[in-house]
This record gives C-alpha cells, sequence and structure tokens, in this order.
C-alpha cells in the first residue's frame, strides 16, 4: 500500500506526457486554407476570451471562498484554502489545455476530411479529445494521488485524530475546487452555446430561411465557440468534478463509517489487522482504482485508435462501456493482493453493469423508437411535438434510476454505504476515454461547422456530417455515463456527509428532516427556471444582434461578395451575457446547503440534500433525455424519417420548435441541474464538521 | 365530545339539503332556445355517458380490490371491502349529482346572461356549482360522521386493541375508497378533456381557422362535456379525497403517535386526561374541525350569493381564502371548550395562511409579470415560449413549497406531526365553498360555448366571456390550495404510514431507505409520461376524425345551411380513449405500494413515498402552474397584449403552440401526479399494519 501513491501519480505523469505529445501532434497538423483558418482562428480567439474571461470571475469567487474557509476552519484554514485552490487550479488547467487542443483539432480534422480521408479526420478528432481525456484524468489523479501522499500514506495518520481531521479537511477542500469551477463552467458554458445556437438558429433557420452554419449568419461563429466552452471545457470540468468527488466520497467514507462494519465487509470476516490499517486500505482503495482505470483507459484510447477503419459509431459505442469491466477484470486480479474481499469486485462489476446499463438506455430513448414517435407526433404540430418529447423525457428516468436503485442496494448489501461510492468509482474508472470521446463530439461539430461556412464543397461536408453523426450517438451513451455517475457520486456523498456531520440516524419521522427533503425539493427547480431563463434572455439579445447586422450590413444577407458578418460582436454578447447570468444559480448551490446548514443544522440540511437528490437526479436526466431526443427526431426527419415531409416542410418546423427546447434542456439546464446536487454534496461535506456542535 | 358527531352528521345532512334545494331550482330555471337546449343535451348526454361507463369500469375495480381486502384483513375483512365501498359510492354520488347540476346549469347561465344580464347569471353558474360543492362537503362529512359515530365515539374504544385496530382499519378503507374513485375519474377525465380539448384546437384553429367552439367543428361538443368530466367530475372526487384524506390522517395519527408528547401539545402540559381520552379528542378533532369548516362555508356561499352585483372577480377570490380564517376564528372559540390548548388554534392559521399564500402565488404565476414575459418571449416563436413558460412552471415551485415548508415546521413544533395534518385539514375546512367556486369556471366556460354555438350575438358572449374569464383567474387560486392541501395531506399521511407500519426510525443513513427515495421518484415521472402520451395519442384519433368529417361531410366546413357534424363519434372515442388510458397510470398507484411494500418492506416503502413526494409534489405544481401560465399569456395576446400581434398572429400562434403544451400539463398529467402521491399515502396506510411483521 505504500508504493500506491507512486503509482499514482506515474500514472498521472504518463497520461499527461501522452496528452502533451497529442497536443503537439494535433497542432502541429495542417491546418487548410486561409478561410478556414481564419474562422477557425475566430472561435479559437472566442472561446479563449471566453475562459479568460470566466477564469477572472472565478479568480474573484475563488479569494472570496478561500477567505471563507481561512475564517471557518481555523488552524486548518490555510491547507483548506490551499486545497481548495489547487482542486481549482487543476481543473482550470485540465479545461485549459483540452479546449486549446480541441479549437486547433476541429479545423484540422476539416482538413483532414478534405485531403486525406474519412480514417485520418476520425483520428484527429479522436487525438484532440484524447488530450481533455488524459488531461482531467492525469491531473485528476496526480491531484489526488498527492495529497494522499501527504496526508494519508501511513498506517499512522489513522490513529491520529488531529492527523485525520487534516486528512478530512484536505480532502474536501480539494473537490470543492474542483466542483466550484466544474459549477461555473458548466453553468456558463451552458448559457453561452445555447444562447448562441437558439439565437443562431432563430434569426437563420427561422426567421432568414438560411442553412445551418452559414458564413452570412453573424452568430454562426458564436455557436461554435460555445460547442467549445459548452460541450468540452464546460463538460471536462463537470466530469473532472465527478472524478474527484467519488474518489473523496469514498475516501470520506473510509474514514468515518464504523470501523468493524467496514473491516468485516471490506476485508472479510477472518481479517485481523488492525483498524488503522484498514481505515488505511479503505482511503486508499479508490485512488488504487482510478489508478487501474486510467492504465485501462490509456490502453483503451491506443486500441481506439487503431481501429481508425472500421465503423467508427461501433469503436466508440465500446470504448464508452467495456473500460469499466476491464477495470472490473483488473480489479479481480490486483486486489486480493492487498486483502481486499470479492465483495469489492462485484461492486465494481455492479457499477460498470449499471453504467453500460443506463449508457445504453439513454441511447435508446435519444435515438430509436422514441425519436420515431417524437417524429410521427410533429404531423400535427409544434404542440404534440413537444409534449411526445416531455413524455419520453420523463418516461426515459425510469430504468436508469430504478438500475441505480439496484446497484445501489447490491453495492451496500456487500460494502454498506461505502459500495456506493466505490460503484461510482468503478463507472468514472474509464474517465479519460470516456471524456475523450465526449470532446470528439464537438470536435467534429465544429469540422462540420468550418466546412460548411470554408465552402469545402458536399464530399467534405458528408465526412465531417458523418463523424458529426456517429458524436451525437455517443454523447447519448456519454452523457448517460455522465448523470448515472454523478447520481451514485452524490448518493455516495449524501452518506459521507451523514457521517462526517455525525448524525447516525436522520429518520424520515422527524419534520425537521422531512422538511429538510420539501426545502431540498425547490433547489434544483429554482436553477431549472433560472438557467432556462438565462437561456431564452441571452438569446433574445442575439437575436436583437443578428437582426441588426441583417439589417445594417449592406448585402450580407443577399451574400453579396466581400461582404462579411461581424461575429466579434456576437461573442462578446454572449460572454457577457453567459458570466453574467451564471452567477445566480451558481452562487445558490453554495449558498443553499450552507445557509440550510448554520441556520436550520444537519438534519435539516441532510434532508434537503436528499430532497435535492430525488428532485435533481429526476429533472436532469429528464432534460438531457428530452433534449438528447428531440434533437435527433429533427435530424431524423432531415433525413427523410417521416416520408413526404423533409427539411423545410411543416413536419420538419414543428421538429424545430421542440429541438428549440431541448436545446437548454439538454445542454445547460439538465448539466447545471446535476451539478448543483453534487456541489451540495461536496460543499455540505467540507461544512460537516463545523455543524456537529 | 359525544354529541360531536350528531353535529357533524346534522351539518352534513343541511349541506345536502341545501345542495338539493339549489339542484331543484337550477333544473327547473329557463333552458333557452331550442338550439340551445340540443346543444346542452349533447354536452349532459356525452358527459353522463362517460361517467355510466366509467362507473362499470370502476365495478370492476372494485370488487377487485374489495376482494383483495377481503383476502388480506381476515377478520376485519367485511368490514374494510364495505368501509372502501362506502367511500368509493359516497364520492361517486358527489361527482354524479355535481356533474348533473353543472351541466343544467350551463346553458341555464347562458340563458340567463340572454334574458336577464351579468348578476344572474353569475349566480346561476354559482349555484350551479354550489350543488357539487355542498354535496362533496356534506358526503364527506356525513360519511367521516358515521364512521365516528359507530367506531369510535367512546373513551372506552380507546383502551381496546381489538376496537383500535377495527377504527383505524375502517377509516384507512374508507379513504382507499374515496381514493380510488378519484384516481380514476382524476386521470380518466383529464385525459377525455384535454385530448378533446387539443383534438378540436388542432383541426378546428390551427388546420382549418375556424374560431373556437365554432359550431361547424365536430370536437367543439367533446371539448365541452371534457369540461364537465375532467374540471367538474374529476376535481370533485380530486377535492373530495383530499378532504377525506386529510381528516383520516389527521385520525390515524392520534391513533397511533406516542400519547405522552400527544397531550403534552394538543391538551397543555398540565393536562390530566386519561390516555384514552386524549386519543378520543385527537381523533375527534379533525371531524369537530370539519363540522365548523362546512358551517362557516354554507354561511361563505349565502354571502357571496348576495354579492351578485360587486365585481365578481374579487367576490371569488375572497370565498376562496377567506372561509380558512374564519374557521381558525371559530376553533378560537369553540376548541377551549374541549379543553384544547391554543397551538391548534395556531396551527389551523397558519395552515389558513400558508394556504392564502399559495393560492395567491399560483395567481401571480398564472396571470401577472409571468405570463406577460411568456407573451414577449412569443416574439421569437414557439420555442422560446415554451422555454419561458416552463421556466416559469419551475419557478413558481419555489414560494409554495418553502411555504410549505414553513407551515409543516411551525404546525409540528406545536402539535408534532399530527399538527401538519391538523393545518391540512385547517386548509381544507372551507371545502364546500372553494368546490362551489372552482365547479363555476367549468359552467362559465360552458356557458360561453354554449353561446358560441348556438350563435346568440356578441352582447351575450361578452357576459359569458367576462365569467369564464373570471373563472380562470379563481381556478388558479383554487388549483393553488388543491395542490398546497394534497401535498400537505401526503406528508401527514407519510407520518401516519411511518407510525401505523411501527417505523419509529426510518433513518436516510440506511441505504434501504435512501434507495426507496429513489425508486419513490420514478413514479411521478411515469405517471406524468404515461399520462402525457394518452392525451397526445387520444387527441391524435380525434384529430383524424375530425378531419374525415371535413373530409366525407360535404359543405360542413363551409357552414352550409343545415349541414350538421356527428359529435357524438367524437365524443364515443374520447370516451374510449380515456377509459382505456386511465387503467395504466391508476393501477401503477395502486400497485407500486403495494408491490414495494410487501416485496421489499415497509422501510424502503416509506423510502419510496418520501421520493415520490419530493418529486411529485414539484412536479404537479411545475405543470399545473405552467399550464395555467401559457394558457393565459394567449389570453393575453389575444386582448392585445403585445402591441401589434393580436389574435392570428404569429406572436399568437406561438403563445397556442405553449397552451397545447399546456393542456395536458394543467388538466391531466399535473393533477394525476399530484393524486398518484395522495393515493399511494391512502394505500400504504391501508396496509401498514400487514407490514409490520
Amino acid at each position: 500500500m505504500e508504493s500506491l501513491p507512486i503509482y499514482a501519480l506515474v500514472m498521472g505523469a504518463i497520461a499527461l506526457a501522452i496528452s502533451a505529445v497529442l497536443y503537439v501532434r494535433v497542432k502541429s497538423a495542417p491546418e487548410g486554407n486561409e478561410t478556414m483558418q481564419r474562422i477557425a482562428r475566430w472561435i479559437r480567439e472566442g472561446a479563449m476570451a471566453f475562459l479568460w474571461r470566466e477564469y477572472k470571475v472565478l479568480a474573484v469567487y475563488s479569494v472570496v471562498v478561500g477567505g471563507g474557509m481561512l475564517a471557518l476552519f481555523g488552524n486548518l484554514g490555510p491547507l483548506a484554502a490551499g486545497s481548495f485552490a489547487v482542486g481549482a487550479f487543476l481543473s482550470l488547467l485540465a479545461g485549459f489545455f483540452g479546449m486549446k487542443a480541441a479549437t486547433f483539432a476541429n479545423v484540422r480534422t476539416a482538413e483532414a476530411a478534405r485531403t486525406k480521408g474519412k480514417p485520418d479526420a476520425l483520428l484527429m478528432a479522436l487525438d484532440g479529445g484524447a488530450v481533455m481525456g488524459l488531461a482531467v484524468a492525469g491531473l485528476g489523479l496526480l491531484g489526488m494521488g498527492a495529497l494522499y501522499k501527504l496526508f494519508g500514506n501511513t498506517e499512522a495518520v489513522y490513529s491520529d485524530a488531529h492527523a485525520l481531521e487534516k486528512m478530512g479537511t484536505v480532502l474536501h477542500a480539494f473537490a470543492v475546487g474542483a466542483s466550484s469551477i466544474a459549477l461555473f463552467a458548466r453553468i456558463g458554458g451552458g448559457i453561452y452555446t445555447k444562447a448562441a445556437d437558439v439565437g443562431a438558429d432563430i434569426v437563420g433557420k427561422v426567421e432568414a430561411n438560411i442553412p445551418e452554419d452559414d458564413p452570412r449568419n453573424p452568430g454562426v461563429i458564436a455557436d461554435n465557440v460555445g460547442d467549445n466552452v459548452g460541450d468540452t471545457a464546460g463538460m471536462g470540468a463537470d466530469i473532472f468534478e465527478s472524478y474527484i468527488a467519488a474518489m473523496v466520497a469514498a475516501a470520506a467514507l473510509g474514514l468515518t463509517l464504523p470501523v468493524a462494519d467496514l473491516q468485516a465487509k471490506l476485508l472479510g470476516s477472518g481479517s485481523t489487522v488492525s483498524e488503522q490499517a484498514v481505515r488505511y486500505i479503505a482511503v486508499g482503495l479508490p485512488v488504487l482504482l482510478s489508478t487501474l482505470g486510467l492504465a485501462v483507459s490509456i490502453l483503451g484510447i491506443f486500441i481506439t485508435r487503431t481501429l481508425k477503419n472500421m465503423p467508427p459509431a461501433t469503436v466508440l459505442r465500446l470504448a464508452l462501456i467495456l473500460p469499466p469491466f476491464l477495470v472490473t477484470g483488473a480489479a479481480a486480479v490486483v486486489l486480493p493482493m492487498f486483502g481486499i474481499a470479492s465483495g469489492a469486485v462485484i461492486t465494481l462489476g455492479v457499477g460498470a453493469a449499471a453504467g453500460a446499463i443506463i449508457g445504453l438506455v439513454t441511447d435508446y430513448y435519444t435515438s430509436m423508437g422514441p425519436i420515431r414517435s417524437i417524429a410521427e407526433s410533429s404531423k400535427t404540430g409544434p404542440g404534440t411535438n413537444v409534449i411526445r418529447g416531455l413524455a419520453v423525457g420523463m418516461e426515459s428516468c425510469a430504468i436508469p434510476l430504478l438500475t441505480l436503485v439496484a446497484a445501489g442496494l447490491v453495492s451496500s448489501h456487500y460494502l454498506g454505504l461505502y459500495g456506493i461510492a466505490i460503484a461510482a468509482v468503478g463507472m468514472l474508472a474509464g474517465t479519460a476515454i470516456v471524456m475523450t470521446v465526449d470532446t470528439y463530439g464537438p470536435i467534429a461539430d465544429n469540422a462540420g461547422g468550418i466546412s460548411e461556412m470554408s465552402g469545402l464543397g458536399p464530399e467534405v461536408r458528408a465526412i465531417t456530417d458523418e463523424l458529426d453523426a456517429v458524436g451525437n450517438t455517443t454523447a447519448a451513451v456519454g452523457k448517460g455515463f455522465a448523470i448515472g455517475s454523478a447520481v451514485l457520486t452524490v448518493i455516495a456523498l449524501f452518506a459521507a456527509f451523514n457521517q462526517a456531520a455525525g448524525l447516525t440516524s436522520l429518520s424520515l419521522t422527524d419534520s425537521e428532516v422531512l422538511m429538510g427533503v420539501m426545502l431540498g425539493a425547490v433547489l434544483p427547480v429554482l436553477v431549472g427556471a433560472w438557467t432556462m431563463t438565462a437561456v431564452g434572455r441571452a438569446a433574445g439579445a442575439i437575436v436583437e444582434e443578428i437582426r441588426r447586422q441583417f439589417r445594417e450590413i449592406p448585402g450580407l444577407l443577399e451574400g453579396k461578395e466581400g461582404v462579411e458578418p461581424q461575429p466579434g460582436v456576437i461573442v462578446d454578447i454572449a460572454t457577457t451575457a453567459a458570466l453574467k447570468e451564471m452567477i445566480l444559480p451558481g452562487a445558490l448551490a453554495i449558498v443553499a446547503p450552507c445557509a440550510i446548514g448554520f441556520i436550520f443544522g444537519a438534519k435539516m440540511l441532510a434532508g434537503a440534500l436528499a430532497g435535492a437528490l430525488a428532485v435533481g437526479a429526476t429533472l436532469s436526466l429528464l432534460m438531457a433525455n428530452a433534449g438528447g431526443a428531440w434533437d435527433n427526431a429533427k435530424k431524423f426527419i432531415e433525413k427523410g424519417g417521416v416520408p413526404g415531409h423533409g427539411k423545410g416542410s411543416d413536419v420538419h418546423k414543428a421538429a424545430v420548435v421542440g429541438d428549440t427546447v431541448g436545446d437548454p434542456f439538454k445542454d445547460t439546464s439538465g448539466p447545471g441541474v446535476a451539478i448543483l446536487i453534487k456541489v451540495m454534496g461536496v460543499v455540505s461535506l467540507l461544512i460537516a464538521p463545523l455543524l456537529k456542535g
């Protein structure tokens, strides 16, 4: 066990080294003709400008929160604030390099499609994605490995109350740092991307009747920037935080659950090691599993790269689903070496299976029968399209939630509440490759946009369209994974909070707890409402500006040679709006648990976490899946899925309405609600010891 | 205390007598010209045909459930089944006479508007509504009073374990009977009314471009039938069940909570009465409060009638909000006579205030600033209209839920969990008048439809339009009340279930409870999904049939003299579809708690109730309020609220899309989800003793 942090640090470093090599490789690839380069530069500069301005807001935020930690945590204040800062910084770093790579890879994917063909274009998009994937997992593991090395890597720590308190605070603050960045990156990025998307579509597709990604539309650049800041940087920070939070939840439960029970379940009834040794192992296990997971993922990324000539959809789908099972297999070999009982392997397997089921169910609801029913219901207009889409979204929550219930029951049967955290860690063990495939999507999407705007011709567009379509499918599976693992992680965080706050009993027959549940139910709907409103408001401002440009720039709409739109103005409007609008929902996620905890106490906060979890899990699944289904129903109609009613027909127009509603659902509010409950869990865990008294 | 059941029975009988007098009065009023009579007969026959066919389905259902009770409850089986049957029968009776009166009053309201003017038309609609209102409260109180008289009206009962078991079973089975009818009446009626509404609108307003309620549209009769079977009979059964369930929950808690605590809180710390006396009072109190409430309501109805010349909106709003406060005042005088401490009065006052706040907040979100913002957002198309409406719906949950949390905390501070039930009883004490005003709405709506279809001319239509508009406003307040009291009732039922199942501790740190919460979260979204789908599917069938009639009946669409549509066919399609589609969601509400309880045990069922409560309360508020807001945003645009974009404009068309989505939201799925959680609570309470072993 003593060498565990070394393994973790080495594996993290390897991942980062590969990430760096791929970064250089992507950057040195040919960038295409001058038009392509110019458009790509606009997108890159827009995306980086957003990131920099967002960082300024986050710097202020971090100073405030860091100051709060200094004030609240006494002696441990500096350590807490420092750990918080490191967590935040690593998340920013991963997002920065990942997004930079993505904004290099997009145009080079288009260029590869133009000059070399589909397999090379696929590879370029994958490599671009792998920079993010490896950076997220590598930095995450480096951070956790380092903290474990510094604060938890001797048995002696586990018999020293002060050392334990220190370790707990450091770990929780680290997770709060990662969560904070994720919160704002996800919500801000989500508002940006959908405001630009909806705004550009409303004026372009609906009013001016020009195609998507048409270079005359000044909103198109902002739309492509949005893919990067929302789907790449936002998603990266989001997964980074789940990855950290799942490990921290498992470690926290390893520190606080009754040791006898932990020992019997984790090491078997015959185990005779000391109490300290049990905790030492329980805290180390998530790091060990993530190290195994990263090794498997790196292997997976290389295997995926060699399969570039196979049908991309199959390859990418396997790349998402297999790694957790491979980690389970590896664990079956490695864990007995540490004397860990077989229950841990079973728990991992259950987590992997649950992840696969949720991913496939998400895929089903956003691509098969249900989207056909949405397409059919568009025949009677946008109203019935929206009704059907909402119904699909609601129905799609059932199997994933039931799967999580089953996974929770089985894993807690084997390892108690600790098992739920281990199942989440197992589900997230494939983070490097999941994030690679997730980032592949917006790169392929951008490549398509750049091809269209640069007029690269139908054969190039056909390649980028296919890559984009594959990205949409894998995005669904990846999102299912992301939400599934997030919910499991929050359940684990909730359990960890209860332990850390000393709430050994938390009865729903207590009216404080019960009213806490109802109170918690309010928070997800508020974040949902505010983010939807924010997108609507920001999109409205963009619509006005695009209309103004069409009106005031002579020859623009007619496509006169040499007349160009002013995309920078739109990018600026979207940036300003997103940064402003992210404050309120973001603040709620941090302030609400603190306010409830400090004013009403730990019991009511625990109830509120449970209520927010139940409503938040449901709402985020509903929104993400309904949004995906509407999007694909529209595409299904465009491909001729409803005979006699293709692109531009009334049926298609009805489907575009559903897609418009689905845009903020799937990329702003749904993920925003999911991250809300994660952040609430992490923040509560951090303040738990303060509520104990 | 011994005379309490006599008071209750007498007050119930008085209410029924007044209801009968009003029924005769309404029926004997002039019915208008031949066209009006014919149309009214179509509506009445359609509504009664639906009710009869629904009753057949319910008869089969009752035999199955009654048989199940005989099998499960051993010795008590016959009593349970009998009490269940009585509860169901009283609900049917109230629905039957109430709806019959409403279908008499609609045409007579139109006739009064034509021949006598607004005040008399208002009075006719109110009298029609009062038949339902008084029948619901009168029969409810009669039933509860009789059960209390037969099974609980001596102190001796409360020291006899067997007698107590008998009383518990009888009360719970009575509530299950009332709930079962409410469940199917609400869901079946909701599917019927919205399928007909959406179907008629899609072909009429959108495709054929003819006005609402145009006599050429064969769907219009079914639409008006729907107002009766959904908004009148369905709503009546729904409120009847809340009324019963709140009393039963309070009685159940009075039977099972630790007696010392109950005594200290209810009778004051100086109380020296026996344990039996405490329970006797605790079980009797809800009946006493409902008796007071009915007296106040009857008075209120008569006062409202005398105010017919005042602005109707003000009168009706006061009629909804004041009664609970008056009941509180009456209780402040009466309760000390029974030695009950002032905490009970405070609890009632809190319940009344919470009801008023929720009603007014609902009114705000469905009529003021928010609907203006939805109307504005319609300028950029149906997509942004729907986005804004959903955001309004989500936001509108916050204050009502927070209000309920505050009410729950305060009332449980004074009276423990029992206080939450008493707050619910207090909120529902005005049931007779609330239901009167609620039924007034569809009567006025129908009167408008009949005026339009009979060509009564603009001045008559102006009166019925105004009455209809007032009905829409009060409907919002009434709905807020209904959902608010439902949520409080379910919280009380949940607490009663925990006691009855012997779950003194129900810790969220127990993974079974926690996974139960996640499992429960699934149920409301499933009912939401299934009811939305049902409306979509049934509306689709109606659309096809209306299109067929327009196509195959020569001269119909052109409005040729003497050519008439075939509304009976549509009525039949809607009836068949609604009765078929209500089975699945209805069965879920009954089967799910039984399955979870008998397979996984009481703890997991309790968790599931809490999860369903959190998600269900949120979802039903969201849907009801979003639906109301969309509806009124559309009407706001029609009245010129968005200058330059009136009826028929693109902005208006966008708002119609939102209204179409809102239709099943507010009248099918929202109420369906609310009733789901009530039924789950009641069914769980009934089976609780069986899960104890």
